[in-house]
C-alpha cells in the first residue's frame, strides 16, 4: 500500500491506537477494493509517487491563497504532467492521474467529456483523423451543448446549422443573445476545439424553398488558432466567470457568427448528411447523446471518491479531538467518534463509499457492454434500460455524495470550515455534479417513464414470466406475482430475520415496486380530470423523482448485496473481512431504510415493532464498525497530498499542520501588504472620517 | 417601498406579469412585515439608498473578482461608514447596514459579537469607561473563548490568567500550542482589544501555596498598539486561513505570553475578584456566557434574511426561465416554477421565511424581557427555559436556512453555480453558523436535558396544575393530562378539521411530547443495563438532538400562529393578506409534518390515511401560493445591491446581466494576463514537454 510510506513513529499516539487494534488487515482489504489487480495497483502507486514528490502538485493547500488568475497558470503547470503519463502509463494512468489529484484540472474535459462524446459520436474515419491529436494535447476539446437560454431542454437550443449545398458545408451561427453556448467547461482559455450541438438546418424535400430542421446535432468546430491561440475570426469565446467550486475549469461561453465547417465535420457515426443535402437517419434517436451516458456512465463509477475522501479526513480527526470527559475523574477527554450523533454524521458515509463503488464497477461493465453492442452492429437493446438506470443513479448518488461530503465536513466543527481542513474544496467541487450532466430533479423522471413502461408490459402481456426483463428491474415481474402482505411473512417463511441480508434486499424490491403502483392509481385518478398529461406529470414530479431514487438505492443494494455474496463465498478472504462486509452491508440498508421510513410502512409492509427493531439494528451497527473505522478509511489508501488536509492526513499531525499553514500565509507575513492595510485602518480606526 | 425606485418599462414581461396578478397588495403586506413602523422603515429605505448610490459597495459582485487581499482592502472602504451611519442613525442604523449589504463585514465582530458580551459582561463602571470607544469605533473589539484545542467543550480551555495580588493584575498566559486562541472573528488582522476567556486561577483558600482554578472568566485585553496598530508586546496574532466562505472577516488567533492586565479589566459584572485576591462568586454559572445567549438571539432574529434572500432570486428567476413546452403545439416553453418538485425547492422556504421571520421578533422581545431582569436584580428565572429555547432555536433555525439556501440555489439550475447568482456567496456565510456560536448537534443536548427536568418536575409533583411553567413548555402539561388518543378524536371534537391550525399546532405539540415520552423510557432502560448517565447519554445522542429540533419547530409553529390570529382578528388588515397568511402557515406546518412523518404515525397519532390526506393537501397550497410568489418576495423589499445577483434582480434583467459581467470581467479582458496564459499553453500544447 501506497499509505505504508507515511508510517514512522511521529504518528499521532490516538490514531495508532486505532490502528492496532483493527480486526482485519488493511493490505488484505485493500487488495480485494483493487480486485487483485497488481497491475493497476502498481500504476496507481507510482501516480501517487509523482504527485507526492512534485514540490508545486505535492502541496494543493497553495491554491486556497492564489488569486483566480494565479490558480490558473498553477493547473497549467500541473496539466502539463499529462502527456507524458499518457506516454508511459496510457488511458489508466491518466484517469489515475485525475482522479488522485486534490483539484480538478480542466484537462479533464478534453480527457473526458469530449473523448467520451467524440468516442461515440464520430465515425472511424472521423476517429481515425482526429482523435490522436487530442490524445496528445495538441489539440484540446469540449462539449459545447448548453446555451445561455437553455440547458435541460436540448431540443430547445438556438444554435443553427445550415448546410451549404455548394461548398458541402455547414454555416453554424449564434442567432440571439440566449444561444451563446454557456458553461461549457474548458472552452474559456483552452479549448482548440470545441463539439457544437446546434439544430440541423437541410432544405425540405417536400418544399425545396425552405429549410427543415433535424434537431440538434453534433459539429467538430475549431475555435482557436493553432499558431497563436487567439480566437479565430467570427467567433467570440471566454471563461464565464467565478463559481461555487470547480475554478481551475475555464467553463466558457462562445457566439459563432456564421462560421463554415466542412461537411465531413458533422460527427457522423450513427446519422449523416448526403452531399447533396439528404439527411441519414440514426437508428435510435437517444443515439446523439450517446457521448452524455458516458459522461453519466464516469459520474457513477467516480460517486465513491468525494466519500472516499471526507469519510478519511472526518474519521481521522474524530478519533484525534476530544471534548469532555465522561466523568471528572477521568483523564482524558472522549473522542468525539465516542458520541452516537458524531458516528452518525460519518460511519453511514463509509457504508455508502462501498456501496457506490460496486454499483459504479457494476454500471461500468453493464455500460462497455452496450457500447459494444452498439459500436458491433447499432444494437440498442440494452440502451433504454442501462440509460434509464444511468439516470437515477446519477441523481441518487450525487445528491447522496453531496449529503456525505456535507455531514463529514460539519463532523469536523469549526475547523471543518476552514479550508485547511480540505472539505470546503471538496464539497464545492462535488456540488456541480448534482447540476450538471443532466440537472438532478429532471433525470429520474425518466427512469420512473421507463419503469412504467415495463410494468405497463408486464400487466398487458399474457404471460409475465414470458417477458424479457434486463436484471435491474425483474423485480417488478416478481413482486407483480407475489401474494406477500408484509415482510414478516417473507422472513418468518425463510426462517431467518428481518436483518438478513436477503431481507433487506426484499425491503426495497418491494417499496420501489409499491411506489410505482401507488403513482399509477394517482397518474390514473389524476388523468380522469384532465386529459393533458404532460400537465398530469409535472404535478407529481415530487413522486416520480422519488421513485427513481427507490430504483436507485435498490440498484445500489442489488450491486452490494452481489458482491457480499462474492466475497462470503469466496475462500480467498478471511472471516473478519467477510464479517465487516456484512456490518457495512447493514449499516447501508439500515440507514437508508431510517431515512425513508414511511415509504416501508404506508401499506403494512413493515410494521412500527420492526421500524423500533431497525432503528435499534442501526445504532448497534455503527458500535460495531466503531472499532475499525480507521483501518477501514486506511484501506482507501489515500496519499495526503489528495486529501490536502491539515485534519486528515496520515499522521494525524493535526494542530501543528494548522498552526503553519495559517501563520506562514502571504496574509500575515508579506509586510509591504500588511503595511498597506495598516494604514487603511490607522486612518478609519483612529481619526475622524 | 425602496423596490419601487426599480419600476421602469424595461421590467422582463414575465416578471411583469407575474406582479400584475398579484391578488393581495404587496405595500400592505411589507407593510405589515415592518409592524407598521415607518420610523424603521425611512431608516431603511436611507441605508438601502446609500448602498446603491454609492460606487463600489453598490456593485458587490465585483468581490468575486478579487483576490482575498483586495476583498479586504475593499471591505475596509465599506466598514469606513459605519461611524457616520451611527453618527446619524444610530444602532438601528448601523443594523440595517449590516443587514442589508450583499457582503459580511468584520466590524460587525465588534458591532454585535464583541458588543453583546462586552454589554452582558461588564459592569456599569467597565461600560462607562470603555463602551463609547468601541462603538465610535476608535477601538475594535471581539471575542476569544475557541481555542485550537477546544470550542465546544469551554470548561477545558488551557489558556490561564493568574491573579497577582502584589500588582493587582492577572497575568494572562497560552501554555501549548492547542491553547492557541483560534477562530477569533475580527482578531486576525483589526482587533485592538478582544475579551480573552482564561481558567482564573486564584490562590487556594485553603491551601494559600497552591492555586485554585474557577473556572473560565473573561477579560478584556489589549492586543494592538492604538499609535501604530503593531500587535503588543508578548502578543502573536495573525489571520487563521481562508474558509469556505466569511472570508471577508478576518478571524485570527492569537498567543498570550504571560500578558498582565489589571485587575478591573476582569469582566466583572456578575461575579469579580478582590484587591486581595478572593472570589466573589454570580448568583447563576450560566451568567459567564450570557453574552453569547445574547449573539444566538440575534442568530435566531435573523435566520430569515438568507431565506429571504434566497426565496427572492430562486422565485424571480423561475418565472423568467422557461424549459420544455407542454404540447408541440404552444408557444412558448413552460417557466420552471410550474414544475411540482420545483415548488417543492422554493415555496416551502417562502413560507419558513415567514415562520422564522415571527419567531425572532417574538425569541428578540423574550430576550429583552429576560436581559432587563437580570440586569435589575440579578432576575434569573427566565434564564433556563430561554438558554434551552435559544439552544434548540439556533440548531433547527440554522439548519434549515442552510437547506433553503442549498434548495433555492438548486432550483436555479446551472447557473445557480454560478457566482453571479448571487447564492454560492450567501450560502457559504450562512453555513458558518451552523457550526459557530455553538454546534448545531451540541445546543439541542441542552434542550432536551431540560425539557426532561420539567417532565419530572411534572410528573413528581401532588398536583401538576400548580407547577409553574413557561409559555414555551406549557404544551408538556396538557399533553400529560390528555387522554386523546388520536389527532382525529381532536379535530372531530372540535368539529374541524385535520388543516385547522389548531389541529396542527396540537400535532407538534403531541408529537414532540411523545418523542420525550419515548426518550425517557429509552434512557431509564439504558440506565438499567449501564449505570453511567454521560455514556447513556452520548449513545442516545441522535435520539436527544431530534426532540430540541422537533420543539423548536413546535415554537416557529407558536409564534406563526400567533400573529396568524392576530392578523385574521385585525380589522385593519386585507382578506386577501388574510387568507395568504392562512396558506403560508399550512404551507411550513405541512412541509414539517410531511419531513418528519414518521415521528407523528408511530404511535398511531396519524393515521395512514391522514398521511396521505395531508400530502395531497402540501401539493395544493402549493398551488394556491404558486400564483402569489413573486408578489410575496417583493413584499420582502431587497435592494439589487443585497442580492448581487444576475437572476434576481428586480427588472429581471437576467441574460443581459450575466453576459455582461463574464464578458468584462479582468480573466477574458486583461489583456496582460492573457497573452501570459497563451504563452503557457503554447508551450504545453504544441511543442514536446
Ligand atoms: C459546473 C458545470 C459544468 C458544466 N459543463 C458543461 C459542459 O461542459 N458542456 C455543456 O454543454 N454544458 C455544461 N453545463 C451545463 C449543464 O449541463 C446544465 O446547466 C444542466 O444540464 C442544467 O440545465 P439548466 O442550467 O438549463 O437548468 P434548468 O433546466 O434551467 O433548471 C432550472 C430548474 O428548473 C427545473 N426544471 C427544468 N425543467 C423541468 C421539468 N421538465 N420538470 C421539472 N423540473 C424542471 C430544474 O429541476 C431546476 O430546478 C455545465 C454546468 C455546470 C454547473
Ligand atoms: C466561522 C466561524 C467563526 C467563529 N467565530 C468565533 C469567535 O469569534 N470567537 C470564538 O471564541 N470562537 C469562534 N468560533 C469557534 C466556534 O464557536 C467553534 O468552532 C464551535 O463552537 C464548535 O466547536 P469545535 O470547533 O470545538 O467543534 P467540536 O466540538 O470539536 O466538534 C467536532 C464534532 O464533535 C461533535 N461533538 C463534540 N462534543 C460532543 C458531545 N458532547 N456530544 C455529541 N457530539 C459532540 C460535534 O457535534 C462535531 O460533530 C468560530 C467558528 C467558525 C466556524
Amino acid at each position: 500500500m501506497y499509505c505504508n510510506k507515511y508510517k514512522n513513529n511521529k504518528t499521532n499516539k490516538d490514531l495508532e491506537f486505532e490502528r492496532n487494534q483493527a480486526t482485519f488487515s488493511v493490505e488484505e482489504l485493500n487488495r480485494i477494493l483493487n480486485d487483485n489487480d497488481q497491475n493497476s495497483i502498481n500504476i496507481k502507486n507510482e501516480i501517487k509517487n509523482l504527485i507526492e514528490s512534485d514540490p508545486i502538485i505535492s502541496k494543493p493547500q497553495e491554491i486556497h491563497f492564489l488569486s483566480r488568475e494565479d490558480q490558473f497558470k498553477r493547473v497549467l503547470y500541473v496539466c502539463s504532467k499529462l502527456r507524458g503519463i499518457r506516454q508511459k502509463y496510457g488511458e489508466a494512468g491518466v484517469m489515475q492521474y485525475h482522479n488522485n489529484l486534490f483539484e480538478e484540472l480542466p484537462y479533464i474535459i478534453n480527457d473526458l467529456v469530449f473523448a467520451s462524446a467524440f468516442k461515440s459520436l464520430a465515425s472511424e474515419e472521423q476517429l481515425n483523423k482526429w482523435y490522436h491529436h487530442f490524445l496528445n494535447y495538441e489539440y484540446l476539446g469540449s462539449y459545447s451543448q448548453t446555451e445561455l437560454g437553455h440547458g435541460s431542454n436540448v431540443q430547445a437550443i438556438e444554435t443553427t446549422a445550415t448546410y451549404i449545398k455548394e461548398t458541402q458545408e455547414f454555416e453554424i451561427n449564434s442567432p440571439t443573445l440566449t444561444s451563446t453556448k454557456w458553461w461549457v467547461g474548458g472552452l474559456g482559455k483552452l479549448s482548440t476545439h470545441t463539439i457544437v450541438f446546434a439544430q440541423l438546418l437541410l432544405q425540405d424535400p417536400e418544399n425545396p424553398n425552405k429549410l427543415k430542421n433535424y434537431g440538434p446535432h453534433p459539429f467538430l468546430v475549431s475555435v482557436r488558432s493553432l499558431e497563436n491561440h487567439q480566437p479565430l475570426k467570427g467567433i467570440t469565446i471566454g471563461d464565464i466567470g467565478p463559481k461555487l467550486g470547480f475554478n481551475l475549469i475555464d467553463n466558457g461561453f462562445l457566439r459563432l457568427d456564421h462560421i463554415r465547417v466542412p461537411r465531413d465535420q458533422l460527427l457522423n457515426r450513427f446519422f449523416n448528411v448526403t452531399a447533396d443535402g439528404k439527411y441519414i437517419k440514426p437508428k435510435h434517436s437517444r443515439l446523439i447523446y450517446a457521448g452524455m451516458v458516458g459522461v453519466r456512465s464516469a459520474i457513477i463509477e467516480n460517486s465513491f471518491v468525494s466519500l472516499a475522501r471526507s469519510t478519511t479526513i472526518a474519521s481521522r480527526y474524530s478519533v484525534i479531538r476530544k471534548q469532555f470527559k465522561l466523568s471528572p475523574k477521568d483523564n482524558e477527554e472522549r473522542k468525539v467518534i465516542e458520541y452516537a450523533n458524531q458516528m452518525q454524521r460519518i460511519i453511514p458515509h463509509i457504508a455508502s463509499t462501498f456501496g457506490f463503488y460496486f454499483t459504479g464497477n457494476r454500471f461500468a461493465k453493464e455500460f462497455d457492454q452496450m457500447i459494444s453492442q452498439i459500436k458491433v452492429n447499432q444494437d440498442t437493446t440494452l440502451l433504454s434500460e442501462l440509460h434509464a438506470n444511468s439516470s437515477a443513479l446519477k441523481s441518487y448518488l450525487t445528491y447522496a455524495a453531496a449529503q456525505g461530503v456535507s455531514e463529514c465536513r460539519l463532523s469536523c466543527g469549526g475547523h471543518g470550515y476552514s479550508h485547511f481542513s480540505g472539505i470546503p474544496y471538496l464539497q464545492a467541487n462535488q456540488l456541480h455534479i448534482v447540476t450538471a450532466e443532466g440537472e438532478n430533479n429532471l433525470l429520474p423522471q425518466q427512469t420512473t417513464k421507463y419503469l412504467l413502461s415495463i410494468i405497463k408490459k408486464l400487466s398487458t402481456s399474457e404471460d409475465v414470466d414470458q417477458v424479457k426483463l434486463g436484471k435491474s428491474v425483474e423485480y417488478l415481474r416478481d413482486e407483480m406475482k407475489s401474494t406477500l402482505k408484509n415482510i414478516e411473512e417473507y422472513y418468518s417463511g425463510k426462517d431467518t430475520s428481518i436483518l438478513h441480508p436477503d431481507t433487506l434486499l426484499q425491503l426495497f424490491k418491494h417499496r420501489s415496486f409499491n411506489l410505482l403502483r401507488i403513482l399509477s392509481e394517482n397518474l390514473q385518478d389524476a388523468m380522469m380530470n384532465s386529459k393533458d398529461l404532460a400537465s398530469v406529470w409535472g404535478d407529481l414530479n415530487v413522486e416520480i423523482n422519488h421513485i427513481g431514487q427507490a430504483h436507485a438505492q435498490l440498484y445500489v443494494l442489488q450491486s452490494f448485496y452481489d458482491q457480499l455474496l462474492k466475497i462470503k463465498n469466496s475462500n480467498q478472504v478471511s472471516e473478519p473481512i467477510k464479517s465487516l462486509m456484512d456490518q457495512l452491508f447493514q449499516c447501508y440498508c439500515l440507514y437508508t431504510i431510517n431515512n425513508e421510513m414511511v415509504d416501508f410502512v404506508q401499506d403494512g409492509y413493515l410494521d412500527l415493532k420492526e421500524v423500533d427493531q431497525l432503528r435499534k439494528s442501526l445504532t448497534n451497527v455503527y458500535k460495531q464498525l466503531r472499532p475499525n473505522i480507521i483501518p477501514i478509511v486506511d484501506s482507501f489508501d489515500l496519499c495526503d497530498a489528495t486529501l490536502g488536509s491539515a485534519l486528515g492526513n496520515y499522521s494525524g499531525n493535526v494542530y501543528d499542520t494548522l498552526f503553519n499553514w495559517a501563520s506562514t500565509q502571504a496574509f500575515n507575513s508579506n509586510t509591504n501588504y500588511t503595511n498597506e492595510i495598516n494604514n487603511i485602518i490607522n486612518k478609519s480606526l483612529y481619526s475622524k472620517l
